[in-house]
């Protein structure tokens, strides 16, 4: 089945009032996203030496939905106004507002649709994966990595949300968050999820999954926080210097902190969460990251985050082409651009 | 098992952070509510014929979880600072950020909190239900209703956060939303999910279901919008005349606009929405309802509505214990306080 077709009519056949909804949700899973839970759960099945199938590769790309949810909630609850270079949802609902002269306020029009359409989303995931055409003992062997990946993407998001309102920055605790949001969510349980797709007795690829996965999910959790001061924003999609402006609390940040002479810091300080940030503000930034060591600092833990994970999948008892593939992700999610 | 008890041991696990998550989780979803859903699926499962057993009962109780998302993420959409006679779900991380000095807007901080934990309930949803011990086969049957349920309930929350942006009134657009967010998610969909969970032919009990389900449904939702007007605030746990405040665009509105004289249109317009409402005010509105006869023609048609609800069943083939308790449920969910 076309990814989400069935359901976008569905919601057109109820009325033309859910045209805009259906649209959204196709433009915004259809149009870009690298793809990466799908990625990792089908490695994850390959590894195990079990024939692909239509139905293995939906159950895989449900796990999609799972993440456009995440986007779509996470966009509100850090007021991003753009998402991969064009507005986010809840802003696109908010100008639909005005365009259409509706009435009420349109900010908590847009908020109140970015939460239903990510609500939707997640639904839509656990359909696709329901109906996906598995064999049932198949399909309830899945579904506790599923579930297990959904909690922690929650847990995770909490923890970031916390980490940000307490306003102090820590290595640990960022290291932590990292974890949870990306370790678990987007690499570890895709391949978990993978993995008991594919084998009856998937516990020891399992392990290896986790030894490379946990570090690799760190390391690309750190890239993603360099890209969020770094990025070139044609790449990142996202506007540059992004993370300052957000006063994301992330390692990098944890790390210029504790290095940067007291000048250095509030230098810092007074660049984060200002939403008028300028560009010579943002180069400011950067020259204290690079100077005082700290960007070094991350750039050495990245890689020797990914070093732990190549070495895990050498040992492990997974089919070659999949830790081939393995190898070629590690590269992809932590490269020094997107 | 006790209700989500080892999902909010697994959160504390994860840290101290969760704790305030796990007590906001436990409190909302295990001190009160009218547990309707569970109910209805249950009595659709007994209507089978079916023999009950600790899994039935579990799978039932996962559709209040789906409850429990949906009123957290209704009250960040609506604005309520109430639920149940308590804060809303924004309100208490709201204030919690306060009482903690966090950085950051407060207000930020509980509408984030409160999408979170609507999505981790919508999450806990499936996973009771996946894990409920029930035969593959059985799951496997109810799964498709579970989910239809749960796309109706987004696309009914949809229909009504529109109709409310788009200010006017009608009587039809108004029925539509009561039948999908109701008709469709509160009665219908967990009457055949109960039948799926009982049966392996359930067809035809499903249409009595759906005869009896979609009528009562928009009974219940009619009664709900009389009660937001007319109820009483210890009973319905909202403050008098919330949807006034709300300017809800239910059919009770949207009748009384219709029968009213302009001098009554422009006194219920500028009640509308008015956050500062006072007493005054509220009865001047509600003596209109009831001297237009608008308020009549509301409750004329909840009851021929709920008339053709119990019509349905008693030519339906239900086992006549469950045909009992529809009766009964009929009156429970219509009937004048809550």
């Amino acid at each position: 089945m076309l990814f989400c077709q069935g359901e976008t009519k569905y919601l057109r056949e109820i009325g033309s009032e859910l045209e805009p909804v259906a649209v959204a949700m196709e433009r915004f899973a259809l149009d870009s996203g690298k793809r990466l839970r799908p990625l990792f759960a089908y490695v994850g099945f390959l590894g195990t030496g079990a024939k692909s199938a239509p139905e293995i590769i939906q159950a895989c790309a449900a796990l999609e939905l799972v993440h456009v949810c995440a986007l779509m909630h996470d966009d509100v609850m850090d007021g991003s106004d753009t998402r991969r270079g064009a507005p986010s949802i809840h802003k696109s609902f908010e100008a639909m507002h005005a365009d259409k002269k509706l009435v009420g306020s349109a900010e908590n029009f847009g908020t109140a649709t970015a939460i239903l359409l990510g609500d939707l989303a997640l639904v839509w995931s656990a359909k696709m994966l329901h109906q996906s055409g598995l064999e049932s003992a198949t399909l309830i062997r899945a579904l506790p990595m599923y579930d297990e990946m959904r909690v922690e993407l929650m847990a995770g998001q909490y923890l970031d949300v916390y980490e940000q309102a307490l306003g102090s920055s820590s290595v640990d605790r960022s290291l932590k968050v990292a974890r949870y949001k990306s370790g678990k969510y987007t690499i570890e349980r895709p391949l978990h999820f993978g993995a008991a797709l594919g084998s009856k007795d998937p516990e020891q690829l399992m392990n290896s999954y986790s030894s490379y996965g946990l570090p690799l999910g760190e390391a690309f959790q750190l890239r993603d926080d360099v890209l969020g001061i770094f990025g070139n924003p044609a790449e990142t999609g996202k506007p540059a210097g992004d993370d300052l402006r957000e006063a994301k609390r992330t390692v990098l940040l944890a790390k210029t902190m504790e290095f940067a002479t007291p000048a250095g810091q509030s230098i810092i300080k007074s660049a984060l969460g200002n939403p008028n940030l300028i560009a010579s503000e943002i180069e400011a930034a950067r020259e204290i990251m690079k100077n005082t060591g700290a960007l070094k600092w991350v750039e050495d833990l990245i890689e020797s985050l990914t070093s732990s994970a190549r070495e895990a999948i050498e040992h492990g008892e997974i089919e070659p082409l999949a830790k081939q593939y393995l190898g070629d992700l590690a590269d992809i999610v932590t490269r020094r651009s997107l």
